[in-house]
């Protein structure tokens, strides 16, 4: 069965998309910790991050620093976080936190409850940075 | 004025070293979440992770794979966590975190306290994984 990340990548599950190529995707989390807590993925499914071939994953990360500098220049006043955790959803994915202080990065902390407006409102933010 | 870590990249502060190469280094965090917590930088004294060069932000990466698949050896029944958090010392640096469940990384917790013993006993195991 396919993950939920790659009904994201088909666009069978709705996302907020900020940065795509041809292996790899960024899209809003659904479940943020902060504004503009992003999820990078490769599109190919692998459970583990560091099971990805040595070139797919220096490219992944690659694409990841793409998005961070995005994020950076969105966020001037915060610092990009980042967190692999590998225990949710079996499909590697790398967590970029927009943070002030390391508690933003919490994965314990109630989750934000954002409208499609606001959604949209960061994805347009990030897409025009 | 050094960072800490440029002094222990310099052995003028002892540290218990598990991986090495020519521009990255890869030793056990003095205040560590777990047993087997790592701390993964680039030689080259940079504050912010994404400032780092695409070329050398990717080799710093394919490093941290070498060193995850070395902990993932050790540890084996856990997942090796990755969080870049960018507020404590201004030199960039990957925590490579063997976790069992998510709060095991949470920045918050207490730290263990090792001794000089039980921090040989993980770095051999480690070297010798």
């Amino acid at each position: 069965m396919s993950s939920i990340f790659t009904k994201i990548i088909k666009n069978e599950i709705p996302s907020y998309k900020i940065a795509e190529e041809d292996k790899h995707l960024a899209f809003l989390d659904a479940m943020p910790l902060v504004k503009g807590h992003t999820l990078v993925i490769p599109k190919q499914e692998t459970d583990f991050i560091f099971d990805l071939e040595n070139e797919e994953f220096k490219n992944l990360w690659s694409f990841a620093q793409t998005v961070a500098k995005k994020l950076q220049k969105t966020y001037p006043d915060k610092r990009i976080a980042v967190a692999v955790i590998g225990l949710e959803v079996p499909h590697a994915h790398i967590h970029l936190i927009p943070i002030s202080k390391m508690e933003d990065m919490n994965f314990k902390n109630v989750r934000l409850k954002l409208s499609d407006e606001e959604y949209q409102e960061i994805q347009n933010a990030i897409l025009h940075s």
